[in-house]
């Protein structure tokens, strides 16, 4: 992700701008999950449909979901690298516990 | 929020209609919440824009929301009466804590 | 929903609050309804659980949830019940399209 | 991000998983998205407040909906790098229209 993250810090420098606030930025990623959200029930909710034209836009809400996240993450000086890093061996160590007790327990 | 709730259901009632799953309910629940996102970030963001039409589609927007609710309590037999009076007693009760402790911690 | 209105606002009135600015009130209705994503997922997703206590916080999680929107209502000067009629109304008149064309198109 | 979602998928394969329906992972995307809220709004909100432990549970908190991201990907054969790349070139073209016309509009 460290590339994504500074092709949009270079980007942002270029341009003059400033990242939004936090709390605009979270606005933002509610916004865009919303429209994942109606995608998604468009074609896995109750009535499923196949449609290949609202597939193709899957890819496109699913990178606005990211590039919000880009934003949030290089205006908090976060690496998302990391990020995902700590995530993924969290679930792989959560994993290892679950023959000793219940596996989906949060 | 009783009347709204038998309005519904008879409405349901008559057009033979089911509730869609929770799932399907919640995913349009994000929809809605992701659209008042959008608009609140339109007339409070960062840059504040006055706009008396927007305004007025945030009453729209809320009542979708409100709908959603209804949708999902009405199929899972929750009583929204009872809901709001449960939260409106815990601000309340948790406010007379305030003095002794932090008063926002949750 | 214009007694609780009410109710809220004497409340807060007489403690000398001010309600939460838009995008607050916003990021606590995204929180309020990932509580709510969670139960619902836990009740209603893949290992469909039943659970007596869990399905009593359906209860407390909804009616965060609408408390949040009628912080939200009063700080913006919207009545919740204009709100619900709005959209009541919509779907009804929607619903009489419905044999003319697509029943569910938005 | 072609790594960690091959990464994932190897684990999952070698684990015998399969990945939850999409909506099931849409209600996961909410929840960890309300848990960003809630920090963000804690962070960043009405009162602000430094917090060095809250700001690193940041990362772990945008880490875990990049992971419900990766899953949601995996499980629709969607190309996380394409999603991204689609998205900033959408930005930057969006950009050049700014002088020629409204530079937010969407």
């Amino acid at each position: 992700m460290e590339k994504y993250q500074k092709e949009l810090d270079e980007f942002f420098k270029t341009k003059g701008w400033d990242y939004w606030p936090p709390l605009v930025v979270l606005a933002r990623l509610f916004e865009e999950g919303g429209e994942l959200a109606r995608l998604v029930n468009h074609l896995y909710g109750e009535k499923k449909k196949k449609d290949g034209e609202k597939e193709q836009e899957l890819e496109g809400e699913i990178g606005d979901i990211l590039f919000t996240l880009i934003c949030l993450a290089n205006s908090t000086g976060i690496n998302l690298d990391n990020a995902i890093r700590k995530t993924l061996d969290k679930v792989a160590v959560r994993d290892k516990d679950r023959f000793g007790k219940n596996a989906r327990s949060e």
